[in-house]
């Protein structure tokens, strides 16, 4: 499983004041905090800054990665700012993400074509979001070719399947699950990754349905999440989910996790 | 998602006692919590008691049907005492199991043949456990057709493809989850069911296991659990679960859960 710490993102009001105040500190405690805690890539967000979001995104990649010896994965609707960003990353960054919105796609392929980086490739169209396992399909089917023509390894796509919230349909969740198995089985190679919590969006006990749906996920074939890795109850979820998926030899992170007590439920 | 209550087996100490000494009240008490808590069926099991599992099983038939109106699962391999306590059970049982064993399927088979009663069908064969997806199919396939060609409706047959221990093999879990899928699909109408405590067998933190394990197999299709209904994580883990496989309209059943307070996690 390939974990994006998804903490230091400006929709957050105190990574908001963190930017603003340019407070060193408190961004790269969470950045260690979430690399300690399991994270493969740190998220970084500056979106909420109309206007200064290269400026600031660009300074959060420098922060973090003078803190931690870990690759972030940028993200930004913006391709202006996406490439900022990477023009001062350390390493091989993750790019969250290309879509099929031709804006955002015409500017961002060139950008990508032909490089190592790890790419999110949304399922998202000028058409609006897709609703059903199909359309999500037709996106994921036409963004992994083109990556693909554009040099772009298979091992580096990611596809987000994009979650939407079951309390406005309830076939919401499973059809995203069923693309995400169909996306797993059609594309021998490709990834899947996701945020998860769209997916309770207006309900109550939010974090716990989280946390289910990611384990439904991973029986479905995910095998990436963007999510809090400092929630332990999450990461048990996710250590255990693996296990029962075969994914975990003799069961060894299990064992692992159980006896340094990460567990909680 | 059809609950049956698995607390009144006699391979718990407790029951064994009550049992042993003709304690009505303890057995009863234990089917209306399981029945409040919301399983549909009652189990009931004296497998431990040879020579004397008829008559004990019929006893626990008719016990719990003096307390609560619900059926119970008929748990045990041996069809003569499956056929004694269904002479004394009121409304429609269910059957657990039928198999491919030759001994108990000769001997079952007539007796479920052309009734209503609901079958669980172990996919377990005289050649021993299945190990694989394919294997688990194989004996499903032979179950289901001979079941149909019995006159038993697809709707009253709950393909049970048989957990075994993640610690044995990686691939244990993943192995009976696709099966589980591919009953859903291959047969529609058809149901499947299991117990899940094997799965954890010999690891640490089992109860949460098998919670994920449970969320896991909804996820593939699984519509039928032998659990602990008292157990209110695991019942907060199967409610939120079927939410998420769009088995819950407008999310009632969640927000009801919620209102009653019924989730721990």
């Amino acid at each position: 499983m390939l974990v994006v710490g998804e903490l230091i993102n400006s929709s957050r009001k105190a990574i908001t004041a963190a930017i603003e105040t340019q407070d060193v500190k408190y961004i790269q405690n969470i950045a260690k905090e979430q690399l300690e805690a399991g994270a493969n890539y740190i998220d970084v967000n500056a979106g909420i800054f109309v206007g200064k979001e290269a400026e600031y995104l660009t300074w959060l990649v420098k922060v973090v990665q003078e803190a931690v010896d870990a690759p972030c994965c940028i993200d930004s609707p913006d391709p202006k700012c996406v490439e900022a960003a990477l023009k001062v990353h350390k390493g091989v960054a993750m790019v969250n993400s290309i879509s099929l919105e031709k804006e955002r796609y015409d500017a961002l392929m060139p950008v990508i074509a032909g490089t190592n980086l790890k790419v999110v490739a949304l399922c998202m169209g000028d058409e609006g979001m897709p609703e059903t396992t199909e359309a999500r399909l037709k996106i994921a089917d036409k963004l992994i070719n083109d990556l693909t023509k554009n040099n772009v390894p298979l091992d580096n796509i990611y596809v987000d399947a994009l979650v939407q919230p079951i309390a406005t349909s309830d076939s919401f969740g499973i059809e995203f699950l069923d693309a995400i198995q169909a996306v797993t089985t059609n594309y021998p190679g490709v990834h899947t990754i996701c945020g998860l919590s769209n997916i309770s969006y207006g309900l109550p006990n939010r974090k716990f349905m989280n946390q289910m749906f990611a384990v439904m996920g991973i029986a479905k074939g995910l095998d990436g999440l963007i999510i809090n890795p400092l929630d332990k109850a999450m990461m048990a979820s996710i250590i255990t989910a693996e296990t029962l998926a075969g994914r975990d030899n003799f069961c060894c992170n299990y064992l692992e996790a159980f006896r340094r007590d990460a567990f909680v439920w």
